[in-house]
């Protein structure tokens, strides 16, 4: 059966994010650094997870809660991530797919166990984080599933994949079947550190195969050793065709060809955890996008998306963000 | 005897501040709405100044803090603004000249007195002001010096004047001499409410007459009736050569044709007063202009010395405005 056109398939690290309840207590017994997010080893990942009760297991990484956001914003839309046929691999597969995100990549039978980021939440609402790659790292170019790609208007690529060899060419070449089929590539930095190990060439990526390019601040500014904002924001100019660079509290600015717009922070009464705010950013400014919205409408969207997500804990939209979009900025917004 | 050329020429209200300290019971008994900016006639204003001890009376109004600004960061200035031949238009005078402002502007011998803020500064360090415009705002076509403004690169208008119709012509007049002379004209929009009763004759005079346009948030709101940042900021854009927009904390933005600059706040301590904030901007920018920097670097001087404005009381810098900028931006910026 020939399967319709989608707005966008993101490719990314597929983790299953595994939230539980800690005390203060717990986190000495397991030697855990309050508040930080720690990279480790299958052994330790293992060892941590027997010993937590989970609440929550969903369907996490950067790429897959815009493609989760993104379809709940009423977009059609794909994933492309590396899961291993183990327990959470299934987790991941289930709950991305109830979300509505076409997930057609074939989970590893051997190697390391499905990525997990393992989540304690304390009393007093801090989190601490415990991430394994596992799996989610040995995504490769056979992965590129190159019917979803053709069919795919946008496909969006998650930076953190730019540390593996074989994830880095699996970009190059979903982009040139993107292109190939007359679609269009995005990709968003995810990371300043990531930026700083492989600058040359994420600037020779942006040059060569981004339309659209999402970073915040210090990833811009990593991206051209900027000494400002502002000359960042002269150098991406002209790099690609509409670059989105999100600031926290001062809002976002979009810039394309002749146009530069600066949209404004969606007020929030508190901000409890920042956790996915660009990843929900770029799901509705992508959104707006794909309805071909003016370039203002799709980052108040995005703005508002983010907006939402930073006032509660998780990446995963609490309310409904077509019903924000639409009380915000009226109901003719949204088809 | 031939003058030389001068970098910029300001037009304005001329009020002296008129300085003092006053007790809480003070302002009870000269019932004084204690911290706000009240419009004062001639009677309460020669029965409260004779009711003070000043401590300083230094010449004031927000064209005439520009050019003081702009005269000690090195740069030549005149202004051209109306007093009484009273004691107050002398202070005035005296002051002015002695910032190595050029004043040739002659006083009234008859009319209203010499405009004053008498600024009343309770122990608690807020500032009650009571304006009397007086003399100001008779300025007139017959003032605009025409060998001044010809002599001078740039001629500034603030738009406070914009109330009165005969000030209205000297506005349009001099930017004819300026234009005349292959001289640029800048207008700052001084308040958002002067916008809202003037909104279609400030934007037929920046259309047809302003090279740089000044403005805060609220004011270029106000001017294009905008329910966002970024509607005004495409509204602006084209309508006049350079436009500097100054946003508070979120620093500034500067837009022309082709370009936009996103310039940061300068960080402070802490804010005492913002008074001349958008003055002193104005000072710092176009003396970065009159030395042919790019416009991101003028910016960036407009921020330095708006800072240092908001860190203490008044309208006058205290510490160097060199030094910082040379402290904060090396010391090649300054010649």
């Amino acid at each position: 059966m020939e399967k319709g056109p989608l707005d966008v398939v993101g490719i990314g690290n597929a983790i299953v994010d595994v939230i539980s309840h800690a005390e203060e207590k717990d986190l000495d017994d397991l030697k855990l650094a309050k508040g930080a997010m720690t990279l480790i080893d299958v052994t330790r990942a293992e060892f941590l997870y027997e010993s937590m009760t989970p609440v929550t297991e969903v369907s996490g990484g950067s790429a897959a809660n815009t493609m989760v956001g993104f379809a709940q914003l009423g977009g059609t839309a794909g994933y492309i991530g590396k899961v291993r046929n183990d327990q959470l691999g299934k987790v991941f597969r289930y709950d991305i797919s109830a979300a509505n995100v076409e997930f057609p990549t074939s989970p590893t039978v051997t190697g390391p166990p499905t990525a997990r980021c393992l989540i304690f939440v304390t009393p007093d609402a801090q989190r601490t984080m415990e991430t394994y790659l596992g799996a989610s790292v040995g995504l490769g170019p056979g992965d590129i599933n190159r019917g979803l790609v053709q069919r795919a208007k946008l496909t969006y690529l998650e930076g953190y994949l730019w540390d593996e060899s074989a994830a880095k060419e699996a970009f190059v070449l979903a982009s040139k079947i993107a292109h190939g089929a007359g679609n269009k590539v995005a990709l968003t930095l995810s990371d300043s550190f990531c930026v700083e190990r492989h600058r040359k060439s994420f600037r020779d990526l942006v040059e060569a195969h981004i339309d659209i390019l999402f970073a915040n601040e210090t990833e811009i500014l990593s991206l051209y050793q900027a000494k400002s904002f502002d000359q960042a924001l002269q150098q991406i100019r002209g790099c690609c065709e509409v670059a989105a660079l999100t600031r926290s509290e001062k809002g976002s600015v979009i810039i394309t060809g002749g146009e530069v717009h600066l949209i404004n922070a969606e007020p929030t009464d508190h901000v409890m955890d920042t956790t996915g705010a660009g990843d929900l950013f770029a799901a509705g400014f992508l959104f707006g996008l794909s309805r071909g919205y003016k370039l203002a409408v799709c980052g108040r969207i995005g703005s508002i998306c983010s907006a939402e997500i930073i006032g509660h804990f998780g990446a995963r939209p609490e309310a409904s963000l077509n019903q924000l979009i639409a009380e915000k900025m009226g109901p003719d917004v949204l088809d």
